[in-house]
């Protein structure tokens, strides 16, 4: 299939387009590589030494033998360059990564708040007029997150896959009625992804658009089978206190004997998945499309839960490292269960990888390896929920 | 109070700002006078001559004796002057019109369709984080529509005021749950409604914004007791297919003697409201705001429900004018059965206009009155939902 990477050469958009490329597909990245330029600009790197995406793609070629196709342009803001290449290439397939993706980044200035919905909104409407425009039935596989079911909830009743069945209080007749699952975002990153939500869901119904949403947990590891197979090829591994997610975050302040910092009390329960599942679960949304003028479908793109202190405990287990208790920047509650449905990818064969598995590799192989690259002063979260 | 209408030259704009002038409060405008352009660039004009918003203000202080300031910047691009301009001023309420509310228009073309989001997001969202920014405690009121709710549903359960009381199905306790009520939105610029009220829902959780959300019915009317006052403050009376209201239009073809062109069956139920009592309504929702960290205040702004035949038929009785089915542009059902809870503003003291009383005023003052100025061949819809 010919597949598009919005956003190829992030965290996931990297490890996703060698493991479709790997699998015979015709990949083509398009990037404008601001999340290079943020790093830049907040003076952190990723602790993984990253090369070029000319410099990867050029790696990727020899070691694999196969062709990458890389495209520079701004989704959000050359909407006619976009049109043009779709009706150009013709993808089958567009999956898209190419939004802000951090929630302290979206929380810490207006700048960054504006930047983040601008872009996000900007670069999903953008996608979905310009397929109604050229005509073309790609398929749109987008990745959402469990963010936009928020954490409310009592943990009694399990998070659906998108959807959620209701009665109307106020319904004599006591129908059972399909509703999106209320959204319930705890960030303005999280906020527009609730956002890209109903766009899908107008676009899916008035014309037709086949989208797939994937609500994905937070995503831990580095490394996929690709990417291992030579040292320009690493994935990008954030550990600095708006990129970062907080299991990298551990890992990272364990292989350099730091505290492992946990907000509040670490009794928020959240959904985890290797990124080496992230990108079978990709694929496996590639090949289970919606049909024409279904609704987007959604997948709870998750493997485990864990409560946040629960993590610290397991790696400071695994390596004698101590536990720091910080105050809490986000506005979220202190303490939540969490049950998540993913039964669609699990009936679709995924075997996820544990992080009682995979742990110890992630810390030896990259958090050790590395670990003479980290700049302590970037660990900690500055970015505030509330001003003071 | 220090109140801004933002999109006050507009059709609900303008006697706003004059209803709420007259009532002694310091009324400030800032409008880009994009409606009016937009006006240009489709080759239509308002039924009614409307004055430039210079004279129009220089008008209401001789009439009144009262000062209406005005300001024009663009609040989708120009977020340092919005921030600036709201740290100076401290306006105590915001009233927000300032957004691109023809749903035709919204759907004409891949640019107005990315206008319309680019657009109403962008103002909507800044107007959040500048409050936020400046640490002001204004309330925000702003407009909506009854459209965020869509017709999807049977027509026996009323619609509630934005929030919906729900059980879950999977739910052994069966709890009931307050939700905001299933988002539903039939075009682009419903769709950036229901984004609106996500970011509301957001800001009022997380910063503690004071706002109300008023989901309006389809205004019919022109004229209102400060409107009236002089030729020169007249309202803008749409007739076209993009920004003409059903009503509206039938008045304006009743008058020139031309068939009520009708979508479809006829059969869509929706809800309307007068002109007048929109501008007060506003004032109520001013009068009661929701205080800090309550979720945003809906009201649902409709005093009546009818058929869109039935109304074709009452117009057509009062002054013999026949009408006309025509193919439906619009992706939507034919028929729908509607029941919308207003019970807020009803026990504020709302009395509402009948289009029964209201209806023959209209056709005589307005319609006959200006029809000399018609233009036949912008009466018909021309955008459609779906390229065929």
């Amino acid at each position: 299939m010919k597949i598009w990477i919005l956003g190829g050469d992030g965290f996931c958009g990297w490890p996703t387009a060698l493991y479709l490329s790997d699998k015979g597909h015709d990949v083509t990245i398009i990037d404008n590589l601001i999340r290079r330029q943020t790093d830049v600009l907040l003076g952190v790197e990723s602790l993984t030494p990253i090369k070029t995406i000319t410099e990867r793609l050029k790696i990727w070629k020899k070691v694999s033998g196969k062709k990458i196709n890389y495209l520079n342009f701004n989704l959000a803001e050359e909407y006619q360059l976009l049109l043009d290449t779709l009706i150009k290439e013709k993808p089958d397939v567009i999956v898209h990564f190419a939004e802000q993706r951090s929630a302290p980044y979206s929380m810490k200035s207006a700048s960054t708040k504006r930047y983040t919905v601008n872009n996000n909104i900007s670069v999903t409407h953008n996608l979905l007029v310009a397929l109604v425009e050229s005509k073309l039935d790609s398929h749109i596989v987008h990745l959402g997150t469990m963010g936009v079911y928020g954490y409310g909830w009592s943990g009694k009743t399990a998070i659906p896959e998108g959807y959620l069945k209701v009665v109307l209080d106020n319904d004599q007749e006591k129908t059972k009625r399909d509703i999106l699952y209320p959204a319930n975002p705890g960030s303005v990153y999280h906020m527009t992804k609730t956002m890209d939500q109903l766009m899908f869901a107008f676009y899916a119904k008035n014309d037709g658009l086949r989208i797939t949403d994937l609500h994905q947990g937070i995503v831990w590891g580095t490394q996929t089978q690709q990417t291992i197979l030579d040292d320009g090829l690493v994935n990008r591994f954030d550990y600095d206190g708006d990129y970062g997610t907080v299991l990298n975050r551990f890992l990272m302040q364990a292989a350099i004997e730091y505290p492992l910092t946990v907000h509040g009390t670490g009794g928020q329960t959240r959904a985890f998945i290797n990124i080496q599942d992230t990108v079978r679960c990709i694929e496996l949304a590639i090949l289970n499309p919606p049909t024409k003028y279904d609704r987007p479908v959604v997948f709870n793109q998750v493997t485990e839960t864990f409560k946040v202190i629960d993590l610290a405990k397991l790696v400071s287990k695994l390596t004698g490292v101590k536990i720091n208790l910080l105050e809490n920047p986000r506005n979220e509650a202190r303490e939540n269960e969490l049950i998540v449905e993913n039964k669609k990818f699990m009936s679709l064969g995924l075997n996820p990888i544990t992080l009682n598995d995979g742990l110890m590799t992630e810390i030896e192989k990259i958090a050790k390896k590395y670990s003479y690259r980290v700049d302590k002063n970037k660990i900690l979260a500055t970015s505030l929920w509330k001003s003071k």
